[in-house]
């Protein structure tokens, strides 16, 4: 913090891939993050994977008194493994789980067990009200099959519509976490247009890091190069995004990221790098807030939404494939149920064929019918899980599906009114055109 | 709609009570509420517990005509049952899906199934943003020994979190549904209290309906009088509420309900009463905007503000109680699990003792052996998910007492704002008030 005009914030993320007894020498990298985060003193401390509650303990004890305060967004079986800390006081919590995270059958990738979820935090920096975002998205096991894409695009939908929707109020909005998306992918194009959140990378003045701002890369070892075909030397999946409003401008002055590598220590903080953006808040004066703006929208207002629109759109098609996919599982499951009981039923005639025919010998062995029985009703109870669980994800997807239909329409008739404006008079700006690349859909 | 200075809008909200096979006379039943509403043309619906989406595709088809604007919002196995139609267009819609809602195991009460959420539209009404919230929390099924009051706590609290945070662009606010709460419940005045949100009922010019406003009577023929001991008359669990903004004033000039039969017909609409308020929009004009508010906020401000510490506290002591009893069947599934393995493995010790000592006897009746085990896997299988149910609802219940606790740490820090304030300068209006009655806790 500098004066009272202009506010400068430093803001931390960092991945800390804390799976206990799994994820390597969880203990001694835990207290590398702490001592670091004691000395950087950071305004804002956002991190992901901080899966068990100790560890989040051990860095509230550590950090008491540089970040005195701080959050453990809870949900889900094991946890959202969001966290964070600041040196400001927070005055209001919030947590919205998403609907879907990948299937509980797929335990070897855990992410069902996390309970991914946003969690936002409202604080004051100076003058000015800042909602602070922190996420963790399902992660993407292969770049050429990825099955859960669909998920992945929903729960991209869910964060947009969440810090749309959240922070109307808010003088400033900073995001941070581990998006599991390239800088290009679906989602994060869907995520930026829609809320006008903007990448501190793309915007920083000064940059120090790994090349292309990656943040996942092979010269770190916690990480085997083979999870990083075809990108052979890391990607960009960790970010920090901030946005403005009609009280604030932001601005991000340097940004930088962890190399793979920490001085003095055998290995580095996480198998993610951690992110660190230097934001400066400046409040607008009344003056300011309604010319700077109109020669700048005027022009790419029209633009950025037809951009949306097609990005919206794109996502609807992902989200209709994830549909279709989850309509084929749960028909399945529901096939191989009612095999399954066919297959008890055909068992019960033939174990009664003996008691109607007195005469007639048992055709079973024992050991045998006793096994197909317990193996039918194996067969239910998992189909019945299985096809409630695709029920639910079908809901899902398809209150997603609506909620963009919708949302196209609503886009498409403020396009429209866009376009009737630019044509009558030309020289003026679009009606009602709110913060620059953000779009709340308005008739 | 009258002028262009104030808006008049009709509300409508009912409990369709439209469980398949099950509720009686369904589809007649939804035949006559698409008729009435065809005929009253309300500018708003809001509908809970259309359970079928085919019934919901009914209406959607009649009334195409008089509400060409509807979303259902579709969570959960069976959908949330939540439902609304407007004159006006729907320009976004929004889920909060609540993070506790009883348990799967209670099949027979089956709200786990039913995935309770609340429904957000954003629409217009002439030139206000009004922001619609349609929601149905989880049935009391005993008044005396109500198990479930925990998590109808932490969906009050969810749900005043929601409407907060999400309505800090609207114009107006308005929340519509089956809150399966007294007027006087922890749960109500919490929601109320935190949202400043006002009850039409209360605050309705003139009122015709049931005594007390009841939406759940003992004339209703659908109702059995034993689900009412000890409110031999009824009670009154749905609600319209509503509030106004910095832009615009709300006052309800008239509501009505149904009461228990319908004219012409044999049977009434549903089991509850419906609901139908005319609310007069009256948008400020910006010299209104500060100076009727100050007199009004200098004596109730304080009050207020403790009065809402006072129910925050008693919201997180019934979360805490639920926590205990979270943790406590937690504990017996595990207790159980552990017993079901001691079993298994006592079991498969007697089996291998004719191995080891060849030449014994096998001690086992087969099938009593087979039995045992299949009983032990079902134990073991049983209480892990059991467990992990637990554990999920025990996440829920501390995530919803973190953010409890610290919002009454914002409210304290503000109250003593408030009383340093009025200590120094005790004529001048406490700093930095808001709504009246809304309070968004602040430093």
């Amino acid at each position: 913090m500098t004066n009272m005009d202009s506010v400068s914030v430093r803001v931390f993320s960092l991945n800390c891939w804390g799976i206990q007894y799994l994820s390597k020498y969880c203990p001694q990298r835990y207290a590398m993050i702490g001592e670091m985060l004691c000395k950087e003193q950071h305004d804002i401390v956002l991190l992901q994977e901080v899966w068990s509650e100790k560890d989040y303990l051990f860095l509230k004890k550590k950090l008491a008194s540089c970040h005195p305060h701080s959050h453990y967004f809870r949900s889900g079986v094991i946890g959202s493994g969001l966290a964070i800390f600041s040196k400001h006081r927070i005055r209001d919590t919030f947590l919205y789980r998403y609907s879907l995270n990948g299937y509980p059958y797929m335990a070897h990738h855990g992410d069902w067990f996390g309970g991914k979820a946003v969690g936002m935090a409202i604080l004051n920096l100076g003058s000015l009200t800042a909602n602070v975002y922190v996420t963790h998205l399902h992660a993407e096991y292969s770049r050429e099959k990825d099955s859960y894409l669909p998920h992945r695009v929903v729960q991209a939908w869910e964060l947009q519509q969440f810090i749309r929707h959240t922070s109307a109020g808010a003088d400033v909005v900073i995001l941070g976490g581990d998006l599991n998306m390239h800088p290009q992918d679906l989602g994060n194009r869907l995520l930026r247009a829609y809320t006008g959140l903007q990448d501190s990378y793309l915007e920083t003045a000064k940059f120090d890091g790994c090349e292309n701002g990656m943040t996942l890369i092979a010269d770190n070892p916690f990480i085997s190069k083979k999870e990083l075909v075809p990108f052979e030397k890391g990607i960009r999946i960790d970010y920090i995004l901030f946005k403005g409003s009609s009280k604030a401008d932001v601005h991000c002055d340097s940004m930088s990221t962890t190399k793979g590598s920490v001085p003095n220590h055998p290995f580095p903080y996480s198998d993610h790098e951690a992110l660190t953006a230097e934001l400066r808040l400046e409040p607008r004066t009344l003056a300011e807030t309604g010319s700077d703006r109109q020669s700048k929208n005027k022009d790419s207002a029209t633009g950025k939404l037809a951009e949306l629109v097609d990005i919206v759109t794109e996502a609807r098609t992902e989200v209709k494939v994830g549909l279709h996919c989850a309509e084929r599982m749960r028909y399945t499951a529901a096939r191989t149920g009612v095999m399954g009981l066919a297959l008890l039923f055909l068992e019960l005639v033939i174990a009664a064929v003996p008691y109607l025919a007195l005469g007639a010998e048992q055709p079973f062995p024992r050991t045998s019918f006793y096994l197909l029985a317990v193996l039918c009703f194996a067969m239910l109870l998992t189909t019945s899980m299985l096809y409630i669980f695709y029920t639910m994800e079908l809901k899902s997807l398809q209150e997603a599906e609506d909620q963009m239909r919708l949302g196209i329409g609503s886009l498409q008739e403020k396009l429209k009114g866009f376009r009737l404006a630019e044509l009558h008079n030309p020289s003026r700006r679009p009606p009602e055109v709110q913060e620059p690349g953000a779009f709340e859909p308005e008739e």
